[in-house]
């Protein structure tokens, strides 16, 4: 095992009504919030308003900011930033999935000293402080409500990048899987691949740790129970709930202890497919990680095999990979290009920006010969 | 699932010199430590040294009370109460294993407001703040480093309880596998035992917890693939290392989420053997559990039906309360009342105790005629 700390500060509040102790919890951060949200989901799926309810319950002011888009971008951070600074807000609220949750982080991390948030994102600014930062969950995917990580987009330099310091923990947590019963199958789907991918990054990232591979292994199988009976029955309550916590779980911490650190390469090259074709983030996933798993065949032979054996019970690489594509065709997700309709010319455009950015996992690096090959197998 | 409040604010530093974060942590919690210690161990492994050093480096100043047993007592609790009000005390630093931590959990919570520890354990007086508690682990068992439990014994009422509070996390844990390579064969299987018997109770608690379960589950395949290798090579970092993150994760809420409670009637009953007769805590429990399986055989058929599938790979409940006894057994943990030398004069007066004091599960209630039984049983 490597060296670690296990922290993790969050006050993470689960189950029905769980809103409830919104009003007690927040008048110790102040007088005003900050609520940020996507688009109209949290009117229909009864967030917006049960957070309506508990900040009247608590006499705590109201701005609001919509519009904070499925893959975030920067600039919609920055107009939020300066509201909540024009309003001087205590708190930010951040009512949605992990767009909205990562947008609210650096939103709450930046305003205190006015930093700017791509200048955050990629380290050159650092700030000492945020804002309370409150999450509501209404879709089950990113972990992002029980970690302090967030990824924002940058149009203007074609970048997605990730981001994380020991100030953008959310402070307070909502799960109330209700709230996520109305999620699309479509994106119910790829909420699954996201988790999935999440544990994967974790699984192959070094350093020998036992118990957070068992402990990987049993967020794949609880997965994998729940998948498409979940799929087959979206308004079941029971399913939902085993999905959200299964999503928290896949990325709050107990899966990384004893590793030196996470691989992440699958999700930077899976960026770049939302950045230039606006994918969703857990369907990007589904594409690259069958091709990963073929481009590491070789050289993560011994791990590949592990995770076969005791996730899908079979006993070759082969298998493994054949099982993983299978798994995300199951549940409906892309495994290949030409299910995103990506033709032979996007393809090489796509191709062209990795080598341009060059991303590349942590630990299993990529460079272009790689990252060639790696798109071939999409 | 039972709704839940996923809450650790303990941030613990695992590994090799994690004892080298202390002294920049530690200021910002004050001027002077009030030093908590059982038996000459520390002394032995090298955690006393190391944490007067780490002291020396924030120069802080020290005061020590020695002296806490093994299953810790009230009155030693008083003791260091009394001392720590007297020397005005800002943050206690346990150095020790669950006894110790326990210990200086109440120490720190009464401290304050000099609260009687006896009445606190009792829910008779409510504290509302505790100092900071360090804790400095050199006993893999109780999982006590991170969470906010403790048992104290009071042998002049023969009682033996638990007792838990927002304000008894550990601020700061300190968890080195090397302190802990000298620790005998004896104690290193009683905490293995102790680690086992943690996942049972949460295991056997209520509510629908898929996840959890499957973490309770990881443990102890963890627990099984380490045990005898560790009894046989006690000086093996590797093992110390996975024993001491595996007892951490037993009890520090994860195989507990989901659930309204663990069972915790095992624990109960075990408690009055080490009252009545100092049996070492885990010994106690590796006797209690094969006979409360007996006792609970045709109720929770089909959750010891399920535990043995996944944990020993076996079918009925017959075979897994085999498995369970036979794993005590091999990892040399007493299973039955004989082991520990308690002649039938003796047991008939263990019985009494019970009948008196009324120990119980909180799912699995334990009346007169089950806990006649419990013992017949063991």
């Amino acid at each position: 095992m490597e060296t670690f700390t296990a922290y993790n500060p969050t006050k993470l509040f689960f189950g029905k009504n769980s809103i409830s102790n919104l009003s007690k919890q927040l008048p110790k951060y102040g007088k005003k919030a900050l609520l940020v949200l996507g688009g109209k989901s949290a009117k229909l799926n009864g967030a917006y308003s049960d957070v309506l309810s508990q900040l009247e319950l608590a006499k705590i002011d109201v701005v609001e900011i919509w519009g904070i888009k499925p893959n975030p971008r920067v600039e919609d951070v920055e107009k939020a930033i300066a509201l909540g600074i024009a309003e001087k807000v205590d708190m930010i609220i951040a009512i949605g999935g992990g767009s909205v949750i990562d947008s609210a982080k650096m939103i709450a991390l930046c305003i205190p000293s006015n930093h700017q948030p791509w200048k955050v994102m990629k380290g050159k600014e650092k700030p000492t402080r945020a804002l309370p930062i409150i999450t509501v969950l209404t879709l089950a995917a990113t972990g992002s409500e029980m970690n302090p990580f967030a990824v924002l987009q940058n149009n203007a330099t074609h970048e997605k990048i990730g981001f994380g310091s020991p100030y953008t923990y959310p402070t307070i947590s909502i799960c109330d899987p209700t709230y996520t019963l109305s999620v699309s199958k479509e994106y119910t789907a790829y909420g699954l691949a996201d988790i999935v991918a999440h544990l994967l990054e974790a699984y192959f990232g070094e350093g020998n740790a036992a118990l957070s591979d068992l402990f990987v292994i049993s967020v794949l199988k609880e997965i994998s129970q729940i998948a498409e009976p979940l799929l087959n029955d979206l308004q079941n309550y029971a399913l939902r709930e085993r999905m959200m916590w299964a999503s928290t779980c896949a990325l709050n911490g107990i899966t990384f202890y004893g590793r030196k650190s996470g691989d992440w390469g699958v999700h930077d090259v899976a960026h770049h497919l939302s950045l230039l074709y606006d994918v969703p983030h857990g369907a990007s996933l589904s594409v690259v990680y069958p091709a990963w798993f073929k481009l590491q065949r070789r050289a993560s032979k011994d791990r590949i095999e592990f995770l076969g054996k005791e996730w899908f019970k079979v006993r070759t690489t082969g298998q493994t990979i054949e099982k993983l594509k299978e798994f995300f065709t199951k549940i409906q997700c892309p495994t290949q290009l030409r299910d995103l309709n990506i033709n032979e010319k996007q393809k090489e455009e796509f191709l062209m920006l990795l080598f341009k950015n060059k991303p590349s996992g942590m630990i299993h690096m990529l460079n272009k010969p790689k990252l060639r090959k790696l798109v071939e197998f999409m």
